[in-house]
């Protein structure tokens, strides 16, 4: 047999078995926010008429490209399952315990929880606006760090630069028809330039500030920084 | 000339050459499997209409993406023909001889018929839901066996993140219209939470589940285990 | 300055210049082949009505498919220019000499001239069937030859897998309104199994198995196995 | 904390971080054109009816190409942020100096103003055609000077066909419906041979000529060349 293994509790709260379990909240999140908005995306647009096949390619497209980057972003902290299916896989092969992979599980299950959020999006006034940009450019910059800025991204820094454009394809479609998928303050601001028209510019400048700082503050701190911190810590 | 070899015939019975039949049904299986069904799918969201450029797009896409990742997953195991001219053309040029290149035309034809399959798949009933879960789910575990766990993965690794995510792209493609091509429990318990309707949602649980793990113990125990058998081994 | 040199014309006549020509004539040939071909396919699927955008990306999708396989099977023989312009900035800053830059030009406009291929398919015919197959299994299997089989492929071969893909991607969008596109008999062959009709079966054997062929014999013994030939050879 | 730094100000000055100003400018340039412009393709195409999901994904595809490629181009120069919110989130994290990043800014916010140029292509006259065949043939020939002509670069080379293939991508869904979108003479040359019909052939030639020169004079000037300049050099 392949060997199945329980693992021990305590293995499952060392310091670097919480960050995998974080890792794996904020890729399933990132992932389920993309994969179930352009779903709600692709119903705004047509009025909740029934998928075409131009339609249903927007959705199968945005999936690829979001669980693409989902596991990029968390391969090197926690393996980057993002599904109990693939935890359940693997831990029939051996390669995670029973214990950590009911803790991944976890994990998953509760970063999928994203509609609420995404619900406050589709109000789309300023405020919802601006809480989907906070998010989708958390997603882009947790991206930046997590493949290029990091020092411990190993090969996945070769494609670093694909994941970082095809996390902003995959936003654009859950986001677009509620925030317009900015992300990128000079994405808007040259558009305001030559129109003259700056009316609700602001929010392409407060969301993905706000997004883009949580993302240093947490990757920055959390994945990064924390490697110095003495391994007897308990977080 | 290029230097066509016809081989020996006991070549073609060692245990390296039966994984690579296997490796080249699999193979061919997952990437019909996407392929005839993104057509299939397209058809049936259009009421069988002729395709547009939409529907031929989705077409393209799909078996650009599923064929991506089915030389991907075989790559390393029988080459990734998953191609009998594939498999002529390479035989022309002297990399495989005759005599495989006829198993590895066997193992791509039996892979190929897998429209029995996607019959079942078609009656969208929780049968067909959780059928159809399965053999996609297999196809995305496999192939997280195949480009990230497996120690013998190589330079395919660096690919890994690309590979798994286009092939829930490619599966969406060709179940999104049967099953709804979750292949991920977490997929489909955040909207359930939220929504309060856990109608169908055993079927998102019982077929990744049942798919995941069985990916895990056929690549586990075949392709990753099997290494430790001794070579003597007829299998 | 950057530095322009004009070169010696014997140079451009060595071994290794001519396969170079040929080539970018290759890589030429089919990039301009799918490009043009998708702006056909589609005009042919809308009766020539203006395209939408979905028409758009599918053109767009195919030319960057396309033009990335035709570079990536170029790289490591001519540099996969596949383009006069590439030429002539590449030469504007000393990286290739005017002389063979100049007979880059001619051998990708040699190659470009691929439209009266395309009006023979255009006849859907068998005849067009089997010759337009013959063209896009030819570009599958001469990708599979210079990004995976090639012993001197070096690092392109990590991305092998996404160009063997996206080349049957981008050969659908030109051809899948004309031959089907399906470059593998296989693919062919599983539908035919379960719906038992057989008729027309024989242009996915016939076709492919000689595009395939016709790549391993050229691209085999001239780009392969021409290595061992004297340095001295005028070919 | 991470560590924010303010950094000096004759440190914003040297000759390397000058270059990175310049880089950032083009890297923005090339993704907010494509991106901004796919949308007013969009429009045109459809008389700027709202967008369905065929147009959402025609955007959101453009985008994340071109930002794939921006970055691409950009990282060994400048990190290839091509984003305020980026700069600032890796600023958080003390991956750049605050003074180093407002400058960044200014050149992402200087590149974005593209927009005068795009209304200049709207006219769709040869004037228009050429302009935008220059600016798009810049940013194709650009790219492969930074992917994969400059020796300096690195492990972006493995993905460079990629990159090469998808600003082409991009650019067609931006400049397509004003200029065709060509960016290569030989792709216009075959069909016009074919059909006997030369008129405008002429924009197609100026326009990618002058486009690929002006990349082949500043990129190989300044960014491959100028490293044998003295170090001491102020630019």
């Amino acid at each position: 047999m392949a060997g199945i293994a329980f693992g021990r509790f305590d293995d499952s709260f060392s310091f670097g078995s919480i960050k995998a379990y974080i890792a794996e909240f904020i890729s399933t999140l990132l992932f389920v926010f993309a994969g179930v908005g352009s779903a709600i995306a692709c119903g705004k647009l047509t009025s909740d008429a029934a998928l075409d096949p131009a339609g249903l390619l927007a959705v199968a497209v945005c999936h690829g490209f979001a669980l693409f980057v989902a596991v990029s972003v968390g391969a090197n902290i926690s393996g980057g399952h993002v599904n109990p299916a693939v935890t359940f896989g693997l831990a029939i092969g051996g390669h995670i315990t029973i214990i950590t992979g009911i803790f991944y599980w976890i994990a998953q299950l509760l970063g999928s929880i994203e509609t609420p959020i995404h619900s406050v999006a589709a109000e789309v006034g300023p405020i919802g606006g601006v809480v989907t940009e906070i998010i989708i450019t958390f997603g882009l910059v947790y991206t930046v760090y997590a493949t290029a800025a990091d020092p411990k991204k190993g090969e996945i820094g070769t494609i670093a630069p694909i994941a970082i454009g095809f996390i902003v394809g995959a936003n654009i479609l859950a986001a677009g028809p509620f925030s317009g998928g900015s992300m990128n303050p000079a994405r808007s601001f040259g558009p305001a330039v030559v129109s003259g028209n700056f009316h609700d510019n602001w929010i392409y400048w407060a969301g993905p500030l706000i997004g883009g700082g949580l993302a240093g503050l947490i990757y920055g701190n959390l994945f990064i920084h924390s490697e110095h911190a003495p391994l007897s810590s308990d977080f």
